[in-house]
Formats: structure tokens, C-alpha cells, sequence
């Protein structure tokens, strides 16, 4: 299916901000296609990790522009035998390694096309083996948004990595999930949806098991709750989140990532 | 009064750049207006400080083209029953929840309208309980950028939430002000005007107290004074700042916001 | 030399992105050319590095658009008495203060041009001594952006301040080089250029030593190496690197900016 670039390109790497390096990428592009739009999402995935990205990424594509192309490039493989993508869906474009970044993405959407990088024809002449950023995703991604035509990348694949996804446990009586992302202000972000909670059927009475804390109700607003308290809430991405009004969940109640949250009917 | 949308927003907040915030609100005004420019100013402010978010907005707004619209998201109310507005002065639109943040900037300038956003044509279409820079504040700064009127977006209301500010004490021979902002310098930002300390008259000499430091003069330039050596001069935004020459006064004096600094005639 | 500024200003400094020094800028900007696209290097060189600044200019230039105006404020002078000046080589221009920013820059390119800032008429009305960067720097690339003639800008000037910059010292049977920037990853960019490397000779084996490592291979990928294991790679900008895999090599060696990394032949 055909999906005209928008002239938007996103962003979003574990390179941080106090080196030149995206900086660099935007130099790369705006050379290519001086009239490209370039929004940075994140910059702040924490070195390597591929599964945070992925669920970022998923986080933010659905509000960009149909068309918008989405550079992700968190890449412990960089300069190995790792595939680098163009991946289509719906209503985007992903130019990113293949190594499971779009785990997410392709959780809920369909990949209509996808192409191995392989014509550095589309690649800075020079690439190096530690910044394929610069080098390879950042010129694709511009040459993309220009409306050159998939094929032209390379070949097509047909299968894309795809990261095992925690996905909670449902029984009668229980759900038990876990943290799958901790946000700025400390925000325990689960991987239990909304949907999830409605079909469970909680008008009897639960409990939310959270570390030490045992939360009874879900909230429709922080401030509804005292400075401090614990709370349940839905977040702005559907899923129950574990917050403290004021303060960070994941200090107060010592919880990291992949941690265990259960809710028990009682 | 009539104000044109010059076509740039910026975006302030408290939401870091560690997750998809930002980014998901340039996406959803990018959708809404593929023109508009969008300018971050920071979004570092510390989580829920919305008096360091007003002092931090009337830092910036003046140097901006009139007609920018600037969206100011620091909302520990967020899904409460605190209002959101539009508030329009002589050179620019500001979009943010009625909680304060606009303390600093109508202690300057006047609200020529108010409206409180109430119709939820211009919002998407599902409002999440904690993300309303996303669901409300992002597409209203983006259908206002487009030139809606003020009008369209909720009815016209009278009055601003004010924070206190606090002012500097004078007397004949005192002035006892504070520190309102610690910049990423470490450069201690007080409440006291330049304008202040002229007509308090320091012809004959004075003593700016800073916890241990004892200052006896102004100096014009940071490379006046020794490197490590504590200094007081008047700051880019006109307010009386005390620095350590390459060096961070907060770390060297122990001071924090809201500690006093005081004038005293000797 | 004629070079034609292609409407893109990019800005590099220490002001860090927790105050509103930043986005102060792009307004300043915005308010003389609102068609130019700004795009941020980093605001991260650690405060008054000037030498950290003068590496990463160099490491992001050459990546832009020909005509791009490069603004790199890191000026624990400003308000004294270093000059500011506008420095033009093949390919970009250059707005900064002459304290020795352009010290990698001019080891490989010419200045063909360098004024003095000394119009006023192209800074804001008033000028504060600590916000050069508001006050001058941001309003002087925004009319050059323009097309303003260098000359309209102040006096041609012959020299530009150099630091000394470290070069590793190269002997029969060694190359003792050293760390001059430490990346976001935790990787040690030396100061050993790749093609030094070549002509040094190290077909019959070599001892990279870094701290209390000793490399005995050049990898070509990260991944080559195990997870934590502590590797050499020509990084992208075309210097020795030592990493660790998965890992901070700064961390893991302990080593800062100016230590030692030598090698020696077998």
C-alpha cells in the first residue's frame, strides 16, 4: 500500500545530548532534503536498551503526522552482522536495526513492507562501524522523506525481530503484570491495559499490589489523592500506572523495571 | 486587541526529555498545523514547581516574535477541576492551566483576554486524566496558531490565579531580598531589580550578604574576580545575581531557592 | 572567498537546557529571520570547557549544509575584554568569542575571513554582560543568516586565539597519545588518528594500554568483543577509541579527558 512521507522525521536513539552526535544526524539530513521537519522524541533511552526503545517508539508514532518517518537507532549491534530496516506500516515509516525495536509497534500494527538496507548509494560515502546513525540511518531516512520509493533501499525481507513481550497473567482471580517503563516523575507505567481491567471485572472489590503498597481504588485524577499517597491510575497510554501524588512510585516503593504488579480481587 | 499568531509556539514544562512527552506533543501540533514552528525553552523544570515555571516563562517570552504562543505545562492539577486557559497580553498568547504560572509575566504585563478552554472541538479526541499537554493544551496552541479566535475556544473569564511573589524588603538602610532561581551555573538569581538597588542609593558603600560570603562591590564582568572567588552583578534578566567565578555559588555558599540575601549600608 | 549562508544556524554551548538561555536564543533568532531552521549541536560542554567545545565543533561541522553558521557560545570571558568574532572557512561560518573555540576547526580548515564584532547596530538595543549569547552572538547570526556582508559586521582581524592543542608524540616503537573526550557511552576518544596508526606499522603485534588495560587487536564492531570486555575501535570521527562493550569504558578504567593511551610494537 502506497504511504506519502509527510516531510516529518523523527528521532529517538540512546545517544544523549552532551556530544555532537545528534546533532550530527541533523546535519546529515537537512544536506539531503533541507525541508524536512525534524522532531527529536528521545534521546535519553538508556545505553543498549532495545526494549525501552521499543516501547517509547510505540508510545509516540500514533500521534505524528500519517507519513511521518520514525528513526530509531538504539544499536548494540552497530557495525555487526544486525540487518538495518525500512519497516511500513499503515500510517509510518521505521528506519532502525533489525533487532526487535519494533517489537511494540508491531504488537498492534501490521508491517505492509519492509526493506534490508543495502544500497549505499543511499549512505554516506564514507560509513563507519560505530555510527551507522550518521552514516546510514539518518542519510535512508532523508532520501525516504524525498519519495524515493522503497525498493530502492534494498531488498525486501519478510520477517522483522520480534523481542518476547511480557504479557500479564490472568486468572480468576488475578492479574499479575509487570513495570514495563518508569517515566521522569517516577510513574511505574505496567504492562496491563485499561481493557484488560474492564473485562476483569473489579465492581466487588481488589487490591493492587505494588511493592509495599496496596492501592484499593483507581484513580481519575493525582490530585484527588494526598501529597504523597500512592495511587492507581490510568495513564495517558491505557495501561495502569502506579504513581505517587507529588513524588516518584519507583523511590517510594523501591520498584525497578520487569517488577512484579498484581491485582487481587477480594 | 487584535494579536496575529506569528506562527512559532514554545513548549515549557516539567516532563524531562527521558520519555515520549515532548515529542508526542510536537507530533499532535505538527498534525493540526505542518507549518508552525515549535521552540523548546525547557522542559526541565523541576516536577510540579509551577512558581519556578512562571519565573522561568517571564525570562523568555519578551525575546520572541509578538504573536508567539507559548505553552506552559506544569500541572500538579492535571484531572482535577483547576481550569485551562488561553490567556492573551500585548505580544503573545499563553496556554497552560490557571494554577499560577502566569504570576511572573502579569506582574509586568496585562491579560487582555481570558478564556477558560472549554470546547472540546479544538481537543483530541479522547482526553487522558494525566496528560493534557497532549490531549489539550498541545492541539489548542496549534488550532490558535491557525488563527481561531480566542472566542472559539471557551468562554471569557475575569481572573488569573496569582502565586504570591515574594518582594525584597527595603528600608533606609537595608534591602532584604531572596534567591528566586538557581541557574544551571550554579548562579544564585535574587528578587532585587537593578532599578531597586539605584534609587536605594549605594553611593557610600554597602554589603551584600550571600550565607558566609560578604560582598562590597558590583562587578561588570565574571573575569573581573579570581577564579573561585564569589561576585555579585547584575544579571541578563535585570536582577541582582551572586556567582563564583568559574564556579557554581549554590555548591560554594550552600544556598538554595527562596534563602535571603541581603543589602546593608556601612 | 563568496559563500552563501544556506539558512541554517546551529547552536552549541554550556548553558545546559534547565534555564531558559536556550530558548531565549531561538527567539532572538526568530525575531530577525523567522525562515531560518536552528538546530542544536549540544548545551551540554561541561561549564567554561572551552576545549571540550573547540573538539566537538570540529566533530559536527563538516556534517552541515555549506553555508551553515555555526553559533558556539562556551565564554567565561564574556563581558571582559576577549574579542567576539565571525570566522568564515571553505565551507561555514563561525560566531563565537575569540577565546580559542576554532582550535580544531583551524587545524584543518583556513579562515578566510574573520571580523571583530563591533556594530551594535546588529546586537539587542541593550547588551547585559553575562548573555552575550541572547545579546549578541544569537542577533549577530541571525542577520548574517540573512546575507548582511561580513564587513558590515565590524573590522577584519588576522588572528584567531589557538590553544595548544595536545598532539600524541610518535617514536619507532610507540605512539603515547592521550584521552581527549569522553563521549555519553563512557568511550575514550583519543587523540590517535587512524592514519597514524597506518604509517606507524603494526603488522608484527602491539599493546594498546589504557590504565590497567592492555588491547591487543583493533576490532572492527563492538559486538566482536564479550559484554564488558574492553575494546579498541576507530570510532566516527576517525580517532582511536577504547570502549567496553555493553559497558562505560571510563568507568571501567577510571580513566578522564587528558590521561595516557599508549601502544607499543612487540
Amino acid at each position: 500500500m502506497h504511504l506519502d512521507p509527510c516531510g516529518v522525521i523523527t528521532l529517538m536513539t540512546d545517544f544523549g545530548t552532551s556530544d555532537h552526535f545528534v546533532g550530527v544526524m541533523k546535519g546529515v539530513i537537512l544536506n539531503i532534503n533541507p525541508q524536512v521537519r525534524i522532531v527529536d522524541i528521545t534521546h535519553a533511552v538508556p545505553p543498549q536498551d532495545v526494549h525501552g526503545a521499543a516501547f517509547l517508539v510505540n508510545s509516540a508514532y500514533r500521534y505524528f503526522p500519517a507519513g511521518t518517518i520514525h528513526v530509531v537507532v538504539v544499536d548494540p549491534g552497530v557495525g555487526g552482522r544486525r540487518r538495518a530496516i525500512i519497516c511500513q506500516t499503515d500510517t509510518a515509516y521505521f528506519v532502525c536495526p533489525d533487532n526487535g525495536i519494533l517489537s511494540y509497534v508491531l504488537g498492534n500494527d501490521t508491517a505492509h513492507r519492509v526493506v534490508a538496507l543495502g544500497n549505499a548509494d543511499y549512505w554516506l560515502s564514507e560509513v563507519s562501524n560505530t555510527f551507522h546513525g550518521r552514516d546510514i540511518f539518518a542519510p535512508v531516512a532523508a532520501h525516504l522523506s524525498l519519495g524515493i520509493s522503497l525498493s530502492q533501499f534494498g531488498d525486501t525481507v519478510n520477517n522483522v525481530v520480534r523481542l518476547p513481550i511480557q504479557i500479564p497473567q490472568v486468572t480468576e482471580t488475578a492479574i499479575v503484570g509487570s513495570v514495563i517503563w518508569i517515566d521522569h516523575f517516577g510513574n511505574l507505567i505496567t504492562n496491563i491495559r485499561s481493557g484488560m481491567l474492564a473485562s476483569f471485572g473489579m465492581n466487588n472489590g481488589y487490591v493492587i499490589r505494588a511493592g509495599m503498597a496496596e492501592i484499593c481504588q483507581l484513580n481519575s485524577a493525582y490530585a484527588e489523592s494526598e501529597n504523597g499517597e500512592c495511587l492507581a491510575i490510568i495513564g495517558s497510554s491505557g495501561y495502569l500506572e502506579i504513581s505517587v501524588n507529588q513524588g516518584s512510585a519507583a523511590q517510594v516503593l523501591g520498584l525497578k523495571r520487569n517488577d512484579t504488579i498484581e491485582i487481587h480481587k477480594i
